[in-house]
């Protein structure tokens, strides 16, 4: 029994009501949504100590942090510390993207650790189990696949992201009608290589029904990924990827037929003018599923700043409808983020959402960003810094930038702005 | 004779050939826009060895560095050392809005160093000169404020930030109808709690032909500054701000009629739906003058991440039309900004103005994102890291990232989507 179907049976489960009071709605509000598939609760049964959170229209634009080691970096104690600090970020989901070393471990302690929900790409581990068993990816036997998603499932892992849309039709297209970056996403990328290796249609769409029945037995929400996201601007909003957003909106209907939880992930690299449109197009062909985005970023050539590249993309995106960010660190497209990257790249997905928000949320979203106006006015530093998205890193810069205790700070100093405003201009203020 | 008269009557300059070589369009469109005033050339005819660059329409944004001491930190040793690393991260202009220690000093030796347009906000040093002399900022003497900007002007300032916008009138409006957070412009404040004082007109306004005759001498371009600019959410585009903006109109149609350079600087603290009509909205009031902006800050509460707050405005408001942007570092809101936070402020921006200029700007501005894409799909790190909008720190990551060397990176180690890629669907791509 999903939060899908206990919703649409009209039952208002526990999930349902503390995402309504985290939210500041009425339970039978979210209650509505679930059962409309305009929000998802990824709450697997087996993942203990969660505090679930909702997913889609109307609610909080949410931030994911991807963590998991790498055959480079296969310590899983390096990203259970990653958990923790992302945690202190006040992330609202991470994924485990594990490929190296003791990954079933890792993803054990990660959801042991995460009172967030904990999502997954199985084919990870697949590929990986498929290497050390059939010397290669391609190798890999649809059914240790199946094996492998069960296996997560039953571990207690919140969604998976799976690469139902990247199908033969769709990749022989691409091999004809080549992009400038093929495919980027290492699933994507993956399932590609098998479709082309095996000559076979991809398993995971040809058996999407026995995917559901998985997904149905934990409550496992589905984050049906986009294999064919763009990998460069000059890739964005082509045909490869929109007809693979078509194939994704066919099987978020038959997700929602079948009582599964179901969002889509997006892109990747578009340029800013695009972004609307993509969130409308998904919005529309997908039947208004929750939309999570990657990024996106708004250029290619800010590698070390691609953090800000994706909060800029991720802002737009949210505004025009997008539900859940996927953050991006200063790493991306360098290397394995440190923990200071993924603390950055938490921090600039929080902006980004909370911009977002601002514009789109409910009127509560604004109610810190009023009152830092009244501690700024009344030059309150403690109060400010309680406010910042970030207290404990605003005091630090506070403290170091200002060596003299003063009312003022040390950009203006006895030339404070609001200092001679509240002198001049402020018996009326207060 | 200004660049704006010598336009006008027809002549290409030495200064429009060059902003036409950097442009890659013809002198000719170059002499046309800045006729029209539709493009200034800060080059104030003092600064010897100026690179000039133009603002304005159809031109790539451009990014401004703050620098200066302040009453906490007046060394302006420090501020040198500044401004190298803004010139290292390719900043198009610098302002010295130093406030204290030997402030002309401090300028003198930012005009000396950088061939970057350098600008300032002369009430500044008119404010300090004031309290040293009369024992407060309201006590200036308008004769010393324009012999302050007469003696800037003759040391070779290129543009100057003047807030004429800020009257009596709309002052005693905002004493009778405030705002949150009143006035955050420094100057604003400045000249506010001197008309409230003073009970007099703002010299600035009133005697308006004055400063035009002091930047028609040096070519000095006006910056109108936005006084009343929000300093938070809750006041944006609320009519104080408005009501400047049409005084900033009328300034620039008389600072055109007497052949002086004008620009008009804009908000500030702006929700992110309102950014896109706060530019529209300044470029039909203010006969499509260059717009400068200060952010947008998108939300109230990113302090030690308003630079990502920054650039996330800043991106919207430049696809909007506004055409330079001044940077915002980590320490807004909480200090003088470090050489640190000077790097990470523009860097910043640098990724706002480039994302934007894919949109709005020439072809040819994303020839290094699609030779990213490139370097990407054929795994040559070193090409990569040349076309990365900071090289450096490019390289600095990936190297901290990747003790290994490898073809692939540590993220993915051996699961590289793109070697996947190039093996199965490769063949047609190259």
């Amino acid at each position: 029994m999903t939060q899908l179907i206990r919703a649409r049976s009209g039952e208002i489960t526990p999930e349902m009501q503390q995402v309504a009071l985290q939210e500041k709605l009425e339970a039978e509000k979210i209650k509505d949504l679930l059962a409309k598939g305009l929000v998802v609760i990824p709450a697997n049964k087996n993942h203990q100590n969660l505090n679930p959170i909702g997913i889609g229209r109307g609610l909080r634009t949410k931030v994911n942090a991807n963590l998991g080691t790498s055959p480079t970096f296969p310590d899983w104690e390096n990203e259970i510390e990653k958990l923790k600090v992302s945690l202190a970020c006040k992330v609202d989901a991470v994924m485990d993207l594990s490929t190296g070393g003791e990954i079933q471990t890792c993803r054990q302690k990660i959801i042991a650790h995460s009172p967030v929900p904990v999502g997954t790409v199985p084919i990870y581990e697949a590929a990986v189990k498929a290497r050390e068993t059939h010397g290669a990816v391609v190798e890999m036997d649809p059914d240790d696949l199946f094996a492998v998603i069960a296996s997560q499932a039953k571990q207690g892992v919140d969604f998976v992201t799976v690469h139902c849309g990247v199908t033969q039709r769709i990749v022989e297209k691409l091999k004809n009608k080549p992009r400038v970056l093929g495919i980027v996403s290492r699933g994507g990328s993956m399932m590609a290589g098998w479709i082309l290796h095996n000559q076979k249609e991809n398993p995971l769409y040809e058996q999407f029904d026995r995917l559901l029945e998985i997904c149905l037995s934990y409550d496992v929400t589905l984050s049906l990924g986009d294999g064919l996201r763009p990998g460069c601007l000059d890739d964005a909003t082509d045909d490869a990827q929109i007809e693979e957003l078509m194939v994704l909106g066919e099987l978020v209907e038959r997700s929602r037929a079948a009582g599964v939880q179901v969002m889509v992930e997006g892109p990747g690299h578009v340029p800013f003018d695009q972004i609307a449109a993509n969130v409308v197009l998904q919005k529309r062909l997908c039947h208004d599923a929750p939309f999570y985005v990657l990024g996106p970023l708004v250029t290619d050539i800010a590698a070390g700043y691609d953090h800000i590249a994706a909060a800029i993309g991720g802002t737009a995106a949210a505004v025009a409808g997008a539900d859940f960010l996927c953050y991006v660190t200063p790493a991306e497209h360098l290397g394995l983020p440190t923990i200071d990257d993924v603390r950055e790249g938490i921090m600039a997905s929080r902006v980004a959402a909370h911009a977002a928000d601002i514009v789109k949320g409910s009127p509560y979203i604004k109610e810190k960003d009023s009152a830092m106006a009244v501690a700024r006015r009344d030059l309150d530093w403690n109060e400010q810094m309680n406010l910042a998205l970030n207290p404990q890193k605003a005091r630090e810069i506070r403290r170091d930038l200002n060596p003299v205790e003063q009312e003022v700070c040390s950009m203006c100093g006895e030339f404070c702005a609001i200092e001679m405003v509240n002198k001049y201009l402020g018996e009326l203020d207060n």
